[in-house]
């Protein structure tokens, strides 16, 4: 990775900018689009001059790899805390997380829906250093899924049928399609949707 | 809709250009998605000044909702062709339209998805015009696969415990999420997964 000492010009990069325009560019990406979000845009809502930017990041690409992976942090800590909590049974904690997603959603107005398949849609095909941060953390994603599945099976919840990576990858990805529909309908039926079929079809 | 003769600047709209511009844009919106292709972009691609677009579309917006039509015309057409091809078992028939489109993912190495996902990602939040277009496709879409499921019903090859409106509709947002994960992951795992899971275990 770039030291923030090699800056290509500007002044000295301040401590707290570098966060501060990953927390802005995730903001901004995940309200208004990858593309149509400028550099210039997030450096000026940080109160800093453009160059200020690329003493941080060298281009517009490797700042957005970056701000998938703290959206993917953010993601992890959910995922950490509701389905590991293994104080309740496996099915159960996987319920929970989409109950409680379907929940902000809701709250929300059935906006935004998840940064890492908006970035699938618009910049996977031209970018593949964009693209390899999406594959891993759709990957790490899935076998958050994938553990909570293979311990219902263990535990007789769910059937042993299909390898619960399968199941997982299907959830996951039913789940990025749900929110791509309840944008377009603006309303919570394709959530509704995702979690009837998976709870009480498809894992059971 | 505005006629051809309220131009506002520019030279007289010329037959075909109209047309030329649908086609220019279906091909750039669905290639490089829609904030990251510009109105002279389009213009320029079929030959055209910049205010010739605007004799024929008052704004990139409404511009876009007329190729999304464009764009679901053409899907309607395999859908006729394919699912409603009442001389092949209604499952069968469904199958068949997702085969042919895995097989031209396949082919055309994994890009560019469903424009109406991917402007679904885009835009949905940001413009009503274009999400009703959206909403209207995703629904007539829908539809298709519903009319099949029901008839599958009917005679008894797909269970009757959940309604065709239901699992119609899952199936195309599970298909919407399964094209974005194919985009990132470059792979057509996700589709297999989809197939396998849609086919040997929902419809059953």
């Amino acid at each position: 990775m770039k030291s923030s000492s090699s800056g290509r010009r500007g002044p000295k990069p301040k401590p707290g900018t570098r966060d501060n325009l990953v927390k802005a560019g995730l903001r901004m990406f995940h309200n208004e689009g990858y593309a149509a979000t400028g550099v210039q845009g997030i450096a000026e809502s940080v109160g800093v001059p453009k160059g200020s930017f690329y003493n941080h990041f060298p281009s517009k690409e490797v700042f957005g790899a970056e701000v998938l992976d703290a959206y993917f942090d953010r993601n992890e800590e959910k995922l950490r805390s509701v389905v590991c909590d293994s104080g309740i049974p496996p099915l159960a904690r996987l319920q929970a997380y989409f109950d409680e997603r379907i929940k902000a959603f809701e709250t929300a107005g059935f906006v935004r829906g998840c940064l890492l398949g908006n970035i699938s849609a618009e910049v996977a095909d031209h970018s593949v250093l964009m693209r390899q941060h999406l594959s891993r953390h759709f990957g790490s994603w899935t076998r958050f899924f994938e553990a909570c599945i293979a311990q219902a099976q263990d535990e007789g919840t769910v059937g042993r049928d299909l390898p619960a990576a399968l199941l997982a990858r299907f959830v996951l990805n039913s789940w990025e399609g749900a929110l791509l529909r309840m944008r377009a309908e603006k309303s919570n039926e394709p959530l509704r949707d995702f979690r009837a079929i998976i709870f009480d079809v498809l894992l059971k």
